[in-house]
């Protein structure tokens, strides 16, 4: 399963002005796509921060997806960060410009030409949209950080990140989370392919926690979903049998 | 001013199960008690990628707040994590285990006192809940995942972090974002201690850009505010002064 990081370059979601839109969305898509998201950044508009940030995740993940600081204003660093990330240079690139020029036209300001401005050695990445493609650098893919536009440019290369499905199944247990500790301990020895998850809450009506099953193995989300119904027995509220996820 | 880093440990962020509240939560708060929150991380229930991500934040900034994987199940790790990261170990520590016993009774189960681990050298923390302390290791405090929870116990320590207020104003501004570059340009020039952010937005009816200046001192970000409105001249829609946050 391939991995991914997100990193939301962004002031304003620090300080409280916005609040967080672009992670909360691509956590979902690339759920969907079958694509295991590892991590999540938020940090400052600050050049070197993007670049240390982004070196370390491009190495270790398989894709990472930036949001923010893409635009004609002072705080708009993430193209020379990357290029610095990665020991290049920004360029401006030709197909970009003449973008840009043809749709300002007669209303271009000097400092729209900084949004043809990339890295060195960037791929644009076409996907549906032929006008406006995505820059990508390496397995990094700089999306602007407006949520509207966020979302259509993510959206229109997904399909490049889709591989498989997952399985999960929920089961609603009502007794305090320590009394089927060992009930799960058990579960997850006998399906170390099974990742399970434990969510205690308080303010539900009938039930105490939340235990998730999740795996690609489908028999074997379903075997350890049919040994922690049968250990937990009349513990158990209700179940929901495991299922697909993805498409 | 101080500076904060947020430690989101939850696989169920991460795909998508939870929505993340923690963050979102204390974004606002920190911002109120005049604390400089400059990174957020949110990474799997893994030990290793615990240690090595408090430890990292816990050297660079001056508090570190960490959120979930405090329980009774197999996937808290995080103390363990947060022994691990300063070459310390998890003992069982008698004043929470009493508490433990206590609010427990005869429903105790074995697992449940393992809510009494914390790193060896650990503080108690007591706000105005003389019963349940905060569990911290040095600069980094150590908050469970469950919203509730997590929000509760803050505010029950919160008072320790505060220190001043913050100025904030902003300018709506109707036009291109690249036709204010250069206005921008010179408020920041003219006043480098004031945080300047421009922000576009497409779904609003009457203005295209916000503009945000913020900083501690409250004349300089009125100077800025001026100078800023006086260059944008016709192209401000309309505006906030500036106004104290914090309290």
């Amino acid at each position: 399963m391939p991995t991914a990081a997100i990193v939301i370059i962004g002031d304003e979601i620090l300080s409280g002005k916005f609040v967080e839109e672009n992670a909360a969305f691509l956590i979902g898509e690339l759920r969907a796509l079958g694509v295991d998201l590892k991590r999540i950044t938020v940090i400052p508009d600050d050049r070197d921060d993007i670049a240390a940030t982004v070196r370390e995740q491009a190495a270790k993940f398989d894709h990472v997806f930036t949001s923010g600081g893409v635009g004609p204003t002072h705080d708009d660093v993430t193209m020379e960060a990357i290029a610095l990330a990665f020991g290049t240079t920004v360029i401006r690139e030709p197909v970009l410009e003449q973008r840009v020029r043809a749709y300002w036209g007669d209303r271009l300001a000097e400092p729209n030409l900084r949004l043809a401005d990339v890295p060195a050695g960037a791929e644009l990445v076409y996907g549906k949209d032929q006008v406006w493609p995505v820059v990508a650098y390496r397995n990094v893919y700089i999306l602007p950080g407006v949520p509207t536009l966020f979302r259509r440019k993510f959206v229109d290369i997904r399909d490049r990140f889709r591989t498989e499905t997952v399985t999960i199944a929920r089961v609603y247990i009502d007794a305090d989370e320590g009394q089927i500790a060992k009930d799960l301990d058990n579960v997850v020895a006998a399906h170390p392919s099974v990742k399970i998850g434990s969510y205690p809450r308080f303010a539900e009506k009938d039930f105490r926690v939340l235990v998730t099953l999740e795996g690609r193995d489908t028999a074997e989300v379903a075997a350890a979903f049919a040994l922690l119904v049968e250990r937990a027995g009349t513990k158990v509220v209700r179940s929901e049998a495991p299922a697909s996820v993805g498409q």
